[in-house]
C-alpha cells in the first residue's frame, strides 16, 4: 500500500491534532524572547521531544526514519508547527534541511542517502543550499551563475562564492549550484548540483550575517569555495541538470514555507480575537470595534485562501511537478503578502501592547517579513507569472482562440 | 452509479471544452452593444442553442432535463458560461434561476418539483427570489422580515413588499419568504418560504429598476404582494423554516455568482494579455511594460485564488453545506474584490480603448461591480466572518487552548 | 493692482460660495439621466444661467470676459463647479476648452486671441485638441507624432489623424500639434502648434466616439487632417516649440481635471454621509456601522490629501511652472485614484440603490474612472516619476551626497 | 518685528539646509547598531554639537534658548533632523519633551517656564507625558481617566498608574493627567494637568517597556503615583481644562512626528533610489526595473501627499488650532500608513540586504512601524474622523444644503 493510499484523511487528522498538541505544550513554552537568536543546542531538545511525541519529520519517508507523509497532506500539519517559531525545527521540517532532504530523496543515488539524507533526516546533522551569489553573479537571475566546477582528472574542482546561504554555520553538507566547464573549460554542460561536505579543504564560512528573522540556526553567511576537490560521486543527479533540478526543490521549498508561515499568521490572528473577544466582554473600546471587525475578517479571508491556493499547490506538485512548480509562484507571492498583512493587523490590533515586547507579535512580523523577498522576490516572481500568462495565452491565440482586443463597432440593435 | 462517480475528471475537462467552444462560438457573436440591457427573445434563441450544442443546464438533475453535474464540479463549467455575459443565460444556470432550481430541487415536494422546477429548468419559464425588502424591512438583516403570511382557512394570505427581486419583470414564479404568523397572529413561526405563481390576483410587478449591470433579464423591480391568497401546496419544505432554506440557496447562489464573474474576469484578463502580446511586438511603450508586468501579475493571482477558494468551497458544500455556506462569505468577499480588481486593471491596460465602446471592458466593469454589494454587501459579510471568527476561537479556547493575548516577561536567556 | 492682490481670500471665498449656491440652485436640478449624453444646448442655457449669476468663466482673463481668478485660487472655486457634473461646463471651465484658453492666453498673438480666445471665452464656440494620435502614432509617447505639417509657400499643409479628439464634434477650433518639416522635409523644426478652423477644407470629423464617462459635449472622435492647408498666422507661437507649449497645456489642464472631479467625489462621500446619518437615526444596519465608519473617515483622508497636494501645486504652478508639472504628474496620479476609491466607496455604502439608476452614484464612478487614464495614463505618468526620482537623486550625489546603499559592519557597543 | 514675519523663506530655506548638513556630517556617523537602543550620553553629546552647529532647538522661543521658528515653518527643518533616526534628539526637538516644551510655552505661567521649560529647552533634562493608563483606565478613550488628585489643604495628592511613559526612565519632569476630585470628592472639575517633579515621593517608575522602536531615550514605562503630593504652583493652566490642554498638545504633537518620520521616510527611499541608480548602470535585473519603477513611484507620491498635507495642517494650527487639530487626525492616519509604505517598500527594493543588519532598512521599519498606533491608534482616529465628518455634513444640511441620498426618477430625455 502506497503512501497516498495509507494516509487516509482521518489519520492525516489525527497527525495534525498530536502536532497540535506537541506545539502548544512542549515548543511554545520555550519560545525565545523578543529578537533573541536560536541556537544548536535547543534545536537538539526540541527534536528529541518532537521524536518521543510521535511528530518528529512527518514529510520524511519512512525509510529514513520520518512519518512519510505525502506532499498533499503536508500542508495541515506544517501549519501547525509553523504556529510557533521553533515548531518546524522541532520537527525536522524548517527551511532549508527540509527542502534539501526533498531533493536528496527524488534525485540522490542510494548512497548518497544513506551518506546525507539519513543522518540529516534523524537531525543529527544540518545542511545549506548555496545558490544565490554576490552582485554581479546569480540573485534573482540565475543564469548569471558564477560558480564553477572544473573537471579535474576522476573530480571536480569547485571555485565561487554563495551568500545568504542560510543555516550555513554548524551545517554539515552544502549543496552546491555551479556552472560546470567541458574539458574545454567553455561550459558547455551548463549548471551542475554537488553535495559538499562542509569540511572539504577550501571551504569557508563567512560572517553570521543577520537578518530580522531569527528563527533559523546558522545565519545567512557568504561560503567560500576556493578551489574545493570533490570526487566524481559528489554529483547530484546527472551533471547539467543543475537548474531542473533546483526547480524540483524550489516549487515545494517555496511552498513549505507558505505553510509554516501561514501557521504562524494564525498565531497571530488567534491573539487578536482573544484580545477582540476581552473587548466585547469588558465593553472596552467598543467605538473602534466596528473597524476591527473588518480587520479581523480580512484576516480571515487571507488566511482561508492562502490556505485553499496552497492545498490546490500542493496536490498539482504531487501530480504534475512542473506545472505545480509555476503555481507555486502564485501561491508564493500572494501567501507571503497575505501573511505580512495578517500579522501587520494583529499587531495593530493589539495597539502598544502589540508593538512592546511583552507580546510576540513584533518578533512575528519580522519573522514573516522577508518572505516577501526570499525565495525569490515577489517582483521577480510576478515579473515570471506575467511572463508565463503572455505566453500561454499566446499559445491559446495560436490554437485557434479569438483575439479579443480588436475594436469593435456595434451597430444599433445589434442584440 | 451516483452522479460524483460517474462525472470522472475526464467527463468534467470534455463538458468544460465542450461549453467553452460553444460560449465561443455561438454566444460571443450575439453579445450587445454596450449599455444594452438582454432582451428575453435573446434568451430563448441562446437556450435553443446551447440545448442543441448538448451544453444546456449543466447543474440540473438528468430527470428534469439537465446534466446532472454534482456541485463540486460546477466552477470550471460555470466559469467557461461566464466568459460571456451571455453565457450563463444560454446554459440556464444564471441567477436568480440557478438558485432557485437549485432549491426546489432540495426542498420541493415531487409535485412541486414537476409544477416548477421541470419547465424551469428547460427555460419555458423564468422566476424570481422575494427575499429583500424596502427600508426598514428585511435587508442585509433578514430577521426584520415585515411581509407576512396569515393563515387564511386552508391556505395562506401574503402582504407585503419585496424589492431587488431580480428577474421578475416576465418571471411566472415568485419563491416569497414571509414572516408566518400563527393562529393567533403571533408570528410563532418565524419565516416560511412559498411558491407564488407571478399571476395570482394581487401580485404586482413595479417599474423594472435599473442597474448598472445589464445581463439579467427582467430587470430589480419591487414586487408588491397585496393580500395575495395561495393554497397550503404553496408553502415549500416545512412552514418555519424559511431561514434554513434560504440558507440552502444562498450558500451555493453566493458561490455560483462567482464562478460565473470569475469566468468573466477572465476574459477581461485575456484581452488585456492580448494587447500585451501586441505591445511586445510592436515594441511600443515598452517603457511601461515593466508596470503592466506587474499588474498582469496581480491579476494573474487573484484569478488563481479565486479559482482555488471556489473550489473548496464547493467541495465543503458538498459534504458538509454548513459550513461550506460559512466558507462561501469568505470566498465571496475575495471573490468578488479579486474580479472587480482584474475587471478595472485590464480595462486600464487597455488605455483610452478600454474606456471606449469599441471594447467591451467597462461594460464588464459595469457588470461585475455590483457583486461587492449583491448577495449581501461585503462589508455586512466581513461583519459576519469576524463575528464567527471571534466566536470559534472562543470555543476553542473553552476547550483548552491556552489565551494568546496574556502580556509576558521574559527572563534574560530565557531560550 | 495685479490679479493675485486683488482676489484676497475672502474674496475668493465669496466667488467660492456664489458658485456652490449657483451649482445647487441652477445646475444639480437639471443633470441628465444616468447614461445619457450631455447635448450643446444645454450647454448653452447653463452658461447663460452662470453669466446672470456672475460665475461664468473664474479663470479667464478679465479683458476677455472672465473673472480673472489667478491659478494659485481655481480650486476650491473648481471643486464647487465639479460637484455636478454639468458645473464645469456651465462656468465654461470644462476640458478641453479650459486647458486650450490657458494656452491660447499664455502663447497667442494678440490676432489669435482676438480670433479664437474672446469667443470661446464667451462660450459662443467650443475647441479641441489635437495631440494623441492612432498607434503607432503620438500616444503616451508624444515623440512618436505622424501627423506632419509642411511649408508650402507661405503657409502649412497639414496631413494625419489625431484620435481622442474630446469635444471636437461641432468644435470650431482644433489646436494641432504637428510634426514640422523643413524645406528639405527633414523634420529638423520638430513639433508645431497650429490653430486650425474645423471647417478648413480637408479637415474631417470621425464617429463621435463613446467613452464610459459622458460630461463632455461633443465626443472623443478621431480628426483626420487630408492636406489641410493654414496660413502662416496658423502657427501658435513659434515653429518648433509645440512640445514646449504641450507641458504649459498639460500641467494645469491635469490639475484642473483633479479640481473639478474632487469636487464630483466630495459629491459622492456627502452623499454617503447623509445615507450615514439617516443610519445612525433609524438604527438600522448598526451592525455594518463600524465598517462603513472605517470607509467614510478612508475618503475623508483621500479628499483632504488630494486638496491639500492640489493647492500646493496649484501655487507652484502659480511660480514656478517647470517644477509645478513635475509636481502636477504627482498631483494627478495620487487625486485620480483618491478620487475613484472615494466615488466607489460611496456607492458601496449606498448599497443596493448605490448601484441604481435612482441614485446617480454608478454614473458619477463612470465619469471618474477614466482620468486613471485621461492625460497621460498612471502608469505611464509613474514611470516618468520615477525616472524624475533616480535622476534628481543622481544630481544630488554628484553634489556630494553620500550614497546609503553601501553595506556597512557595526562594531559591537558602536552607539 | 515677529517670529513669522522675521523668518523669511530664504532664512528657513537656510535653516534646512544647515540642519540638512549638520545631520549627515554629524548625527549619520554616531546611528547605532540595528536593534541598539540609544542612551543619554549620546543625546547629551549630540545636542552640544548641534548647539555647536546653530541648529539646536529650532522650535524653542529664542527667550528660552531655541531658534524661535514658527510652527508653520516647522516641517522643512524637522523633515531634515529625522532623515537620522537621531536627528530629533541631537535637535532637541524629539517626542516627548517637544510636545511637552510646546504645551509649557502655550499654558505654563512665567514662574513654570522658568523652572521647567528653561532646563529642558536646554537639553539639560527630560521629561515625559503621563495619560495613558492600563485597561480599563484612559486608554484611547481618556474620559475613562483612572488617575485622581485630590484636593488637600493648599496642595493635591495624587494617586494613578500611567502606562507607555515615553521617556520616563531618567526624566526630571511628568506631566500628569489626573481627574480633579472636588472637595466634596465628586469629580466634579474634570481632568486636571500637573507638573510633577520626578523625584517626589511617591513617584515611581516601572521596567522600562521596550518596544520594537529604539530611538527614544528612557524607554515606555509605567510611572506609578502613590498618593504624591504636589503643591497649588503644581497645576499646568486651570483645574478642570485638561483636556482641553492635551488637544493643545496632540494636534501639534501628532503633526512633529509626521514631520519627523517623514524624513526617516525619505532617508529609506534616498537609499532605494541609489540602489536603483545603481541597477541601471549595472544593467543588472532590469528584468524587475518596471515593476521597480512602480513602487519608487508610490514612493514619491507618498513623501509628497504626506508633505502637502503636513504643511497645510501646520498653516492650520498656526491660525485656527482647533481646525488644526481636527486635520492633525487626517494628517496622521495618512502620514503614518504612508511613511510605513514607503520604508517598507525601500526595505523590499533593497532584496536580502534590505532585511539584513548590513542596511538600516529593517531597523528603520521597525522605527516607524509603531507609528500606526502612537498618539491614537489609526482605527481610532478614523472613528472620531467619520464622526466628525457625519456631524459637519448634518449641520450642512440644517443650514439648507439638499438631501442628496434621496431616490429619484428621471423622465426619459429628462436632460
Amino acid at each position: 500500500m502506497n503512501a497516498t493510499a495509507r494516509w487516509t484523511p482521518d489519520r492525516v487528522e489525527d497527525l495534525r491534532i498530536e502536532t497540535r498538541r506537541f506545539i502548544r505544550d512542549r515548543v511554545m513554552p520555550h519560545e525565545p524572547a523578543p529578537g533573541t537568536h536560536v541556537d544548536d543546542e535547543l534545536r537538539v531538545r526540541l527534536q528529541s521531544d518532537a521524536r518521543a511525541a510521535g511528530v518528529f519529520a512527518p514529510q520524511v519517508p519512512t525509510e529514513f526514519g520520518g512519518l512519510g507523509l505525502p506532499i498533499e497532506h503536508w500542508s495541515p500539519v506544517f501549519q501547525e508547527a509553523g504556529y510557533s517559531p521553533l515548531g518546524a525545527l522541532a520537527l525536522n521540517c524548517m527551511a532549508p534541511d527540509e527542502g534539501n532532504m526533498h531533493m536528496l530523496g527524488e534525485v540522490a543515488t542510494a548512497a548518497q542517502r544513506e551518506e546525507y539524507l539519513r543522518p540529516l533526516a534523524a537531525g543529527q546533522t544540518r545542511s545549506c543550499f548555496g545558490m544565490s551569489e554576490p552582485h554581479p553573479g546569480a540573485g534573482s537571475d540565475p543564469s548569471a551563475l558564477r560558480t564553477v566546477a572544473a573537471r579535474d582528472g576522476d573530480g571536480w574542482v569547485i571555485s565561487g562564492v554563495k551568500r545568504f546561504s542560510s543555516g550555513a554555520v554548524g551545517a554539515a553538507l552544502a549543496i552546491v549550484m555551479a556552472r560546470t566547464l567541458g574539458d574545454d573549460g567553455d561550459g558547455g554542460d551548463g549548471a551542475t548540483m554537488f553535495l559538499v561536505p562542509m569540511n572539504t579543504p577550501g571551504v569557508r564560512v563567512g560572517a553570521p550575517l543577520r537578518t530580522m528573522d531569527r528563527a533559523i540556526v546558522g545565519g545567512h553567511p557568504h561560503v567560500h569555495f576556493d578551489d574545493v576537490r570533490v570526487p566524481e560521486t559528489a554529483v547530484l543527479g546527472e551533471v547539467g541538470l543543475g537548474f531542473r533540478y533546483a526547480q524540483v526543490r524550489l516549487g515545494p521549498a517555496r511552498l513549505t514555507h507558505c505553510m509554516r508561515w501561514l501557521g504562524l499568521a494564525r498565531r497571530a490572528h488567534s491573539t487578536a480575537l482573544d484580545r477582540a473577544a476581552a473587548r466585547e466582554l469588558f465593553g472596552s473600546r467598543v467605538n473602534e470595534l466596528g473597524i476591527a471587525q473588518g480587520m479581523l475578517a480580512d484576516s480571515v479571508i487571507d488566511i482561508e485562501t492562502s490556505d485553499a491556493i496552497i492545498s490546490r499547490t500542493a496536490a498539482l506538485l504531487a501530480n504534475d511537478p512542473r506545472a505545480g512548480a509555476a503555481l507555486s509562484s502564485v501561491a508564493k507571492v500572494h501567501c507571503s503578502e497575505a501573511i505580512v498583512r495578517v500579522v501587520d493587523r494583529s499587531m495593530q490590533l493589539l495597539g502598544g501592547e502589540g508593538v512592546s515586547e511583552h507580546l510576540p507579535l513584533a518578533s512575528f512580523f519580522n519573522e514573516v517579513r522577508p518572505f516577501r523577498i526570499y525565495d525569490g522576490s515577489n517582483e521577480t516572481q510576478r515579473w515570471a507569472i506575467a511572463r508565463r500568462a503572455v505566453k500561454s495565452r499566446s499559445r491559446e491565440r495560436a490554437a485557434g482562440e479569438p483575439a479579443l482586443d480588436a475594436l469593435r463597432e456595434w451597430g444599433v440593435g445589434d442584440a
